[in-house]
């Protein structure tokens, strides 16, 4: 159901509502009583008549039924084992509840049953349920303070949507000084229905929001997510800041909200997928959701720099490292203009440095400079207080200028007392002002990020599930579970490996071998659920030369491996080794991992993440800019690997991904791919059913 | 010469003082007579009688000889053109000049020249000079402000050496803000004469000093600093914020002071090696100084965190990712402890949750239950500014908390004008309070681990040359240039390299080979400095099985290389493939650089740096902490490799860079390392001579 009316309502009932000091109840009926929300408000507490001077029902069911049916939202402050009967009894009239009320799942057990008890409420009245155990939530734009945080922020389009109630608190009080202005802020406590996709979907047909913050700890219902958050990436820009990047933060987290915190490299993976910007902390977060909420344009990758201090200049050249944004080259027109009025000490190179001595005529006209530089969308005024330096009057004119231009002009002025009141006035005037330099190259770098991600048309995802091939896979597993086997053997693989479209080394099974067939070397391996890693068990024996050498091997492995099941293949050529995997994700479901094989593989890392469904060309992108990205531009002297063909195997594992979640494990190591044209060869496929 | 009267003199002369408004000169003039120095003042400007109603004296030559005699400082504000002449005119009485005016190398040949005259004269002359082109130096315990900056901070701990005069201004005014006190602030200029090493050397000597802060673009005389900073880090801590971080920055840097900036990996390798805290931006910079300047003690890597926000505890755990220092676990006593007076939705783990409605009383027993842990040596308290949360309050509880324990307080109190009191009441009593999680623990981190260097007591570290072994190779190499080659024949750099302990692989000279020396296989190669990257250039055949197959080969070599030098190796048996290189860095010297090798090598960049001249400990620890460590640790299955043996080969490679300075390039790739006792063998050694 639409959550227009619950953020949006007309009236609203506080049960729960009180005028005792301390009370969470007494707080809310103030903040909505007092900060200028315009609808009807009914308080209900059976201890009290009145509230405030105004009047307190018993309960709902007193309040006149011409009035009663009227009432769009219910927020309820009252102790967690009466909220599920409270809802239930006024499910028939009110469709919207805020349950500010603590004591559901964070508490254990006891609290798990009620929640599920009133998600089901929830579901079968057709209700919409905030929280609970969580702050509310404020609207500016209706002057609606339903949370029990105090003071109304400035209106504006920044959405906020927190699962610590406590850093909503700290973010609106800092907002205060920033002048952040928000059209939502959002405490979604244990989102036990309306979680950050719901809230997702709901924010992005907000036309008082222009940009979508979230701080979350754990994400519910993965699939679902990534699928809602990718649609909506692309109309509107969307900023998380995700905790739980290591062991002890998931333990903070366990213990704070019970969220699952969700393994931190595959939730960068989602939300690449997704176009979702990543705020790497909390600093990162607040910049990004300024920056952004004043941006006149979105910006593209090039930027130019204007100081008055080499050494600021410097910096924040050192700031592009390692971003995709760069300090565009200027030509040298735009250099000569720049020469005619700036001294001959100044620097015409992009950072523009207009000295020490810069007025704000020098800011004035390197501004008129560089804004008609058409490729620029992005200009970073810089400044240090020198005692010559007229610090109000520059950022006057860099006010001034920014609304003749559609660049996004932001300021990153350094300093203390000196720079105070100007700092104030540009951000009054909604210029973004950076207290450092990096975080101005950070914010830049991840909305224009964005930018590009909007810009690559993708049709919706969908990867077929090819049911013929799923009955065929499941028949071969079934006959594997017959044996009482945890795992296919290397010749069951490579026959589901070929559904896939993806080729596996020959294979003889000992028995049927004629010591012709191949030619030599080749490999005698033990193919056997109980010998997984067969590298570490001596179960592979390599490059067996000729037939006396295989049999002394074979009856070698046979001593070794009694009861087991041998293989023999020959050496596959030298090539490139990688690896692929799936990897089951609690949240996100399977996940598809590759990278670089090898001895090192697991202490080097060069492994990237893909989230199935997935398109062709993601998965190339993916490679062509991923960590062995070198493998497919050809590098010195080595000719480059074919994308198309990786391109394609990646796809086949997503779809068997898709297709079969009955497997819990998968791999291929290593997977050999070449550069001379010989197809990519799976020499091991591990298949655990 | 001493700096002691330069920095602390008792009487100063201002040649080019003045009284015109937005003279530097008058600026200076101001500062010095107006902010509270108490010793003897002497204004020199041929202009003017007298100065603010102070005599003015026409030239130096003025002053009664008595007077004159005792004048310790001469500041010079005058045209560049007259400096030279003014200082060698006053250098019998004068000996410390800051030389504010610019108009020196910054500007070109012109200026480059008149700075190497002047330095020629502060040589013979005996002189101390700042600068040129310099802001000036502040000492704030005499209140001296010898510059043209405005203001007198506040005298303190910080030592702040800066490059950039404008970002030394921003500095200050930003330190009035955050309660930054200094015990001097020093514009370095041009580096003339008293360069980065000399502040060192100084301020490591400055009793008043407690941590040294440096914003650096340029190095000058590499080798001298990496002794002096390598010796002065291990009794202070330096804090270098050193820009030049991508090429780009290179160049702003050069049209900014023309400071040579530096491979940026081989300035944190030196940093590392000399115990150089270095701060990674402008942000780090700041939050560093304060942090150290404030804390009781060096911290160890155990840190607690307290909180009353489930969330901000989350993300303070975030940011340990990748860190040094720990959360550290709590024993079961501790956390009862804890239990005693915390309700039970607490959390008594690390970091410690004391909900929402926490006053200062759980404070301040969370406090001192924490503090009886003798591991943790520092503690976080983070706080949110609820409705309930008595802000003032809790911030005096931890100001009076701080002066019972010898623990490092610090505080992150998050929001904006709800504890804006309270953080300038922490700051006030010297309790660091950063404005985001990340930085507090990235400055506890960095102190920390100057700390771990600090308490390894390294020799001083000198590498003996060796002047007979050194003869030898130049006899060599004095071959191989008289038969005008540019490379040593791979024989030649066998010889060379056995001289320092490195096994390289067996060679025969074509002529030579007789076939039955080796066994099969074997390898061809062209041994020639014509064909530098063999293997691009089709000048390696590997894997040479039977004696047919060789002359084939080295017919078909000698067509595609006529006139080449021919080798035959045996091929070497499978191992880890490492490279080792060295690189001559214009600034520091030879760099050694080591890692894996392979043909991915220079995509992985699993590189280390090390700088001659090295300890055996030094470059253990190296190893063992470094990219490969991996193959020194013992992997899931894999033996580990000798750490030792790679650390002789490297001290090895060390001495030959020292010895050998005349070579231009130098590696061996591969070397080949076992861990099955065998010796490790450079395959291919390069040298260019």
């Amino acid at each position: 159901m639409s959550l227009e009316k619950l953020f949006n309502p007309a009236s609203i009932a506080i049960i729960g509502a009180s005028e005792d000091a301390g009370k969470i109840g007494t707080v809310i009926a103030k903040n909505i009583l007092e900060l200028g929300f315009e609808g009807e408000v009914y308080l209900v507490n059976p201890k009290y008549d009145e509230i405030f001077g105004k009047k307190c029902y018993k309960s709902l069911s007193e309040i006149p039924a011409s009035s009663a049916d009227k009432i769009n939202l219910a927020i309820l402050a009252i102790p967690a084992k009466f909220v599920n009967q409270e809802i239930l009894n006024n499910s028939k009239n009110i469709k919207n509840y805020v349950v500010i009320s603590a004591g559901f799942s964070e508490i254990g057990e006891e609290g798990r049953v009620q929640e599920e008890e009133l998600k089901k409420i929830a579901k079968e009245k057709e209700l919409n349920i905030l929280g609970p155990n969580c702050l509310g939530f404020i609207a500016p734009k209706i002057k609606l303070n339903a949370s029990f945080a105090g003071g109304m922020p400035e209106a504006g389009n920044i959405a906020f949507v927190s699962q610590s109630g406590a850093l909503a608190v700290a973010i609106m009080d800092a907002a205060k000084k920033e002048g952040t202005k928000f059209s939502s802020i959002v405490s979604v406590g244990n989102k036990m229905q309306i979680t950050e996709t719901e809230m997702l979907e709901f924010l992005a047909q907000d036309e008082n929001t222009k940009v979508i913050g979230m701080y979350l700890e754990g994400i519910k219902e993965g699939e679902k997510f990534i699928e809602i958050a990718g649609k909506i990436s692309r109309v509107k820009p969307v900023v998380i800041l995700k905790a739980g990047k290591n062991e002890k933060t998931q333990r903070a987290i366990s213990s704070h909200t019970g969220a699952l915190a969700g393994d931190d490299e595959i939730v960068s993976a989602v939300f690449e997928k997704s176009g979702i910007i990543r705020a790497n902390n909390l600093e990162e977060f607040f910049a990004l959701l300024n920056f952004i909420s004043f941006s006149r344009t979105v910006p593209n990758q090039k930027v130019a720099v204007i100081t008055n201090a080499g050494g600021a200049g410097v910096l924040v050249s050192d700031a592009f490292s390692g971003k995709k944004i760069q300090l565009e080259d200027l030509t040298e027109q735009t250099k000569n203009k720049l020469r005619e009025f700036l001294p001959a000490e100044s620097s015409v190179e992009n950072p523009i440095d207009l000295l020490g001595d810069a007025r704000s005529d020098r800011y004035k006209k390197a501004l008129e400079i560089i804004s008609s530089v058409p490729e620029i969308s992005s200009v970073i005024c810089l400044l240090t207080p020198q005692e010559q330096t007229p610090v109000l009057e520059i950022a006057k004119e860099i006010i001034k200028f920014k609304d003749k231009t559609d660049k996004n002009i932001t300021t990153v002025f350094l300093g203390g007392e000196k720079v105070e009141k100007a700092i104030a006035k540009l951000k009054q005037n909604e210029v973004c002002n950076f207290s450092f330099p990096d975080l101005a190259v950070t914010a830049i770098d991840s909305y224009s990020q964005w930018n590009e991600f909007r810009a690559i048309k993708t049709k919706t995802l969908t990867q077929m599930i090819n049911e013929k091939r799923r009955a065929k896979v499941l028949e071969i597993i079934a006959k594997a579970k017959l044996e009482n086997r945890q795992a296919l053997y290397f010749g069951e693989s490579a026959e589901v490996m070929a559904m896939y479209g993806i080729n596996t080394v020959e294979s003889f099974e000992i028995e049927n071998y004629h010591g012709r067939n191949l030619g030599y070397p080749v490999v005698l391996k033990v193919d056997s659920d109980k010998v997984l890693h067969k590298t570490d068990k001596n179960g592979v024996i390599l490059n067996i030369e000729n037939e006396m050498n295989l049999s002394r091997a074979v009856s070698q492995m046979k001593t070794n491996f009694p009861q087991s099941h041998l293989i023999i293949q020959p050496m596959a050529k030298k090539g490139a080794e990688l690896i692929i995997g799936i990897k089951k994700d609690e949240i996100f479901g399977p996940v598809i991992v590759y990278g670089l094989g090898g001895i090192y593989a697991e202490f080097l890392k060069t492994v990237d993440y893909l989230v199935p469904p997935l398109s062709l060309g993601q998965v190339e992108k993916s490679l062509l800019s991923g960590k062995i990205k070198f493998l497919f531009q050809g590098a010195r002297g080595q000719k480059r690997y074919n994308v198309e063909e990786m391109a394609k195997i990646l796809m086949g594992i997503s779809s068997f991904a898709l297709e079969i979640p009955e497997i819990s494990e998968f791999d291929i190591n290593p997977l050999i791919v070449y550069n001379n044209s010989q197809e990519a060869t799976a020499v091991d496929v591990k298949i655990i059913i």
